[in-house]
């Protein structure tokens, strides 16, 4: 039987929903609005054990899982959304042993979902422009333990990836559409590549630009997540929702027949033999 | 540069979307309506190619993502849609080197997908009473090459299932409320359990039971996907969609406090060590 | 050239969609957080200009739509939702001239868009068991000048509608399926019957009740409605929306054909002429 | 109790759904693929009676409801749906004595709404360039006894409208924003104005225009409609919906502030006293 160990992430699930994160270790304690919970207490029994505070304030102490770990990000920016990240997961092909880039790091949330997919095998490599965005999501990364599979890069991928090869890219920037080209230098041929956009406008500018930088079978689409009371006799869904994150747009490098035999008139086409 | 390689699972898109899965063998043609195609034309070229037919119809030359894969299951089932494969695995927080049981099997979608992210440190127990259906699910996954990653036991669940201290236990079967002592057994402290239901009816079910067999912190929602027309110039979505597929239910296992404890003033805390 | 007159129903719209409702009266002002509006300044001139106070906050001087009005009704209980009500009025086939029962009243909101459509020619008859709450709703019909429309019943459906033979009747309560019967004698042969609930529940109980009741052509439907930000150069949903208000339930009044004719071998078709 | 005469407009509908339109009439039948109904059989008795085909197949005999009478126009061309029409009726204030103009016809689903909303004291314009479909929306119209509020015309509306100090005005064509000045021209101040557009790219052109063009709090917005199967005891949603049927744009028509008194340098700004 699964019990909890000092070093231990865990998480405390009040019965009106209200959580804390927490590592474990002896001699520490943890104060809330409802009472004080010692850590000495919470090492070594049963995940999922429901405790109390000293003050009789009831709490679950579970281990977060994937979905608890990207909403409890430390955030200086928005985050992508778990009902997105987990469709983008199947999207671009991410499994264990996948190598990824992403810019921009952010907050660290798909960083953070990235890394828990791809594995020990795997790697994840994130740019960003901003330093203290960075050290947020290192941070972010180191909380849950996943910074080994992760290589953060602080430079502006305007000047090009440093990577060739990668399964899958995903850029979640302002303007996408100019960095295509440094995009399809980066990933394999048939690569997996993937965006978010919040307005439409955006989402017609990358189109354009995917048409023209050997990106193929463009996809457009919204998530929408809808919550339920969990009230068996009022089942009813809640009051209100999140009615947009972002438009997620998908593609695949492709490497396009040789101008040359669809327009022959143009003979100098350097693509008939394309990547070399 | 990545290029194909006999026995690699290749999928051709043609511009029209239509797909078609191919095992990559010397000496062998697919035959379409558009024409023959070679798949010694397809060997050692790189992923991503744009090739034709003998008649000239043009096809990308792609490695399916997980995506192609779920949608190109052979079925006589309805299967889990990917947009909730992708926040059902977020939710169950699946991931390398996870123990997940699933019945029933179906068609193998979900278990496709679950084989897939728990990779080859991680295992896959899949329940069906249906012989059929099992083995139709196994000729999937080893159409993938995913069959490594899986165990299918063909037995009732009723009678319970043979694990114990699994991460994370999916039951898409139409009375799921029936079965939950059984999967509370099987699943690990703290585990995370989800289902799939088509009915409001069903859901009030599954709630009911869920609050009797020691399962918390339950979630109901539901997952839309909407597509839009990649066509930049003329941004919208596309005319209908997929309106339901099912209510997604999750819950944690939980050990609950024994009633004495909340009852009274009981000083020795004895579900210190419950579940032995 | 349509002008602004004294009793007219107007509404000032700031920039940043603050809205005012007043009545125009000779020699009354307008305090607002942004200076003061002398009603003198704005009657007698055209509907639709901007127009400033005296600390140079720009308005629109403009006559409320019926969707406004709906927004803008004094509320002591949820209202229906303008959305919700749009599709409800096609689905009543309500119209000029036309008799509708509703109860409860509530605070009025579908009351005003029933008295707003059935026009002088028609009549809204609308039943509340509490006082208080229709006494509301008088006055919120009163001030938008629809209250010659709407004739109020004080007393509990339970012992059944005053009227019989009108166009459609909705139902705006708890459990309407316990008022059926009353439900039913109220409506004319063929009239429309609606009801909105909360809960998945509600509906499955009304769904019930409705095939025992002669009522026939169920409809179970939800309305969504989602904004955008009108602004051209980032067209973009808004970031929330209302995810839930009600299910609605529609049905037609309808004569069986008696039992005894679909059993047997009945010859003289006696439900010729049913419900005397 | 309300019985058919001979005149009437009636709707048969069967068990499984399937309709049929009819005018009563003396000596006439409806042939169906399930028998023969001899409409003699149906004049003089109640609405909402249960009815036999002479095979036995069972229909209800009722009065078609608005939303009957949209879904049954004969159609050329995508017509507007109930779910938008309800909430346009209720954002352009339609509603008994109003005045509307509409372009273009179209098959006349919108018309028909119209027609039926502004009732014998009201008016409908509807202008059209094509001659054909003025004459199918003509008879959609008189098919249903509402040809007598709508007035069409068959010209280019870039000519502008024959009407000034309209109450509302809805375009539904595919390039609305170079019709604004027109419309303006067309509505009185404050006049409501409405669009519906299939494409993102088609919102923003109009949002820049109606800036331009003086008009002002601009709402751009979706309808959807989520039906449920209506089976009480297996409560779901239909396995698929419509997705889009376009964008609604509202607007309202203002007289905005001279340009003289925001800006001082523009002397000659010969809107001072808009609209003579």
């Amino acid at each position: 039987m699964r019990s909890t160990r000092t070093g231990d992430l865990a998480m405390l699930v009040a019965h009106d929903q209200k959580r804390f994160f927490l590592r474990l270790e002896t001699g520490k304690d943890l104060q809330t609005h409802h009472g004080v919970l010692q850590h000495d207490d919470l090492i070594g029994i049963p995940w999922g054990s429901e405790i109390r505070s000293h003050l009789g304030k009831r709490y679950y102490l579970l281990e977060p899982t994937l979905k608890d770990l990207l909403l409890n990000i430390k955030r200086r920016s928005q985050i992508i959304f778990p009902k997105d990240i987990g469709y983008i997961l199947l999207r671009l092909s991410i499994g264990p042993g996948k190598t990824v880039v992403e810019a921009g790091t952010g907050s660290g949330a798909l960083t953070t979902a990235l890394a828990w997919m791809v594995g020990p095998q795997g790697k994840v490599i994130s740019y960003d422009r901003r330093e203290d965005m960075q050290a947020l999501a290192h941070r972010n990364l180191k909380r849950v333990g996943l910074e080994g599979q992760v290589e953060f890069r602080l430079h502006d991928i305007a000047e090009g990836f440093d990577e060739t090869e990668v399964d899958a890219l995903f850029l979640d920037l302002p303007s996408p559409q100019i960095y295509l080209p440094q995009a399809r230098v980066a990933l394999c041929n048939g690569g997996t590549f993937g965006s978010i956009l919040p307005t439409a406008n955006q989402v017609s500018a990358l189109l354009y630009a995917l048409q023209r930088n050997s990106f193929a079978l463009m996809e457009v689409c919204e998530i929408f997540l809808r919550f339920y009371k969990p009230v068996p006799e009022r089942l009813r869904p809640t009051d209100r929702m999140v009615a947009h994150t972002g438009y997620l747009v998908f593609a695949r490098a492709i490497i396009p027949e040789p101008q040359l035999e669809t327009d022959a008139s143009n003979a100098d086409f350097t693509q008939a033999k394309p990547e070399q």
